[in-house]
């Protein structure tokens, strides 16, 4: 039982990449989203009232920029690392996530828990996510409250404008909410 | 000054157990939490509106089970560990906490931030909690907002349903609020 | 690439300094805050509605004694740090923060999320923040809702009374809301 050093060195770098995944979904920081996953990457997202599911970087990076676009605030906060070594350069992880959405389209906040699982691997020299998935542990939804005022908005600038969004209603499936 | 390579993977391990700590109380997931703590830990949680108090592995799963139930919504985010060694086999920490609660008996928000103090012990190699105490930063009780709609609710089914809750009087006191 | 073990002894204790300056600001812990920071430390904390910017650590304690007074309510909850050295001595941490703060002068709420850019160097054996910065992810403020309770307020206590408070309006400036 224990970590190695080099392990350690290790989860210090799984660490940094699931820190810049969520800082990169928030700001839309393209180049930094494209560095963290492997080409085939897969992703199975189990929302309360849609699922995401994508195969390979170029499916996730559609449905990221899409989902997090100019007219949405987002944040996602991976706490609690929870990471076992598979081999020398394989690992599981578990994450215990807070998200917090503003859609000022819908006028609608969305909020809730959620629990990642994870596989990194590395590849020459650098760790990747491999697959990414998550379960809800709690989701709710509340219309825009009247008097909250935005006085910062970072994807307002750097999300995808509405004219250059892409439909991508084949990665993400909405729910009928009433049957949630 | 500094931590040994022993020390460093001490460190995660304890993390690890303080990440297991909150995902097994939001999930109700009763055998990890069991294993989490030593059979004498003692838990003395003040909050603002209520204390609890605890001696023993049993009492404590008794007030986790009865207190965050199938009709509870929660989150328990412990942020910023801050933990010295003891001595080899045990430690001290403080963790930062976020916890959010919706009742939707009593319809009700609890918000609020705390700080944990926790001991831990290495038993036959595997660390657990020995004794944890919060107490709070602030908090907060607010009426559970009408337009609020639950789209995911894991309690929901993992929690205990009402006919199998047991009274926690006992274990859970709560203050008379007019009075915080 | 990788972290040394001395590198990772000295990572452990940069996130513990980034965690006490969370707890000692929502805390009011003069002694603790004091401690983090060289005596030159700079800060330029850009908002959306404020900038602050100090020069030193006597116009930092002066800053957040006064922004965090016993009539706020604040979480500073830093996450997810990306620490890099630059040197035996110094590093540089990118830290992706959710704060929180409840004014109940103002009866209003501010929320948000913004990314803290910090320096740090060692200086006899302790690590301090040498500079802290930080750009808004996003920001919101919301008028206090009627239906809140304070059931706990740890900064009515520590926090600097009404007739001790200090102008900081030369460290401190609120941009013209309507025009963020």
């Amino acid at each position: 039982m224990g970590f190695t050093p080099q392990q350690l060195s290790d989860l210090e770098e799984i660490k940094q990449l699931k820190s810049r995944y969520c800082r990169a979904t928030d700001l839309c920081d393209v180049a930094m989203l494209r560095a963290l996953f492997t080409p085939d990457v897969t992703v199975d997202y189990r929302g309360g009232a849609y699922t995401a599911i994508c195969r390979g970087v170029d499916e996730m990076l559609d449905f990221l920029l899409n989902a997090h676009h100019s007219e949405m605030i987002t944040m996602h906060h991976a706490h609690l690392p929870d990471i076992a070594f598979t081999g020398p350069d394989s690992a599981e992880g578990t994450w215990y996530c807070e998200d917090f959405h503003i859609s000022l389209d819908r006028r609608e906040i969305t909020m809730g828990c959620l629990i990642y699982r994870d596989r990194y691997v590395r590849r020459d020299g650098v760790w990747k996510i491999s697959s990414t998935s998550y379960d809800r542990v709690w989701e709710a939804f509340e219309p825009l409250r009247d008097g909250i005022e935005i006085t910062a908005h970072s994807l307002a600038r750097a999300g995808l404008p509405r004219d250059q969004r892409r439909d991508i209603g084949h990665l993400l499936h909405w729910k009928d909410r009433t049957a949630a």
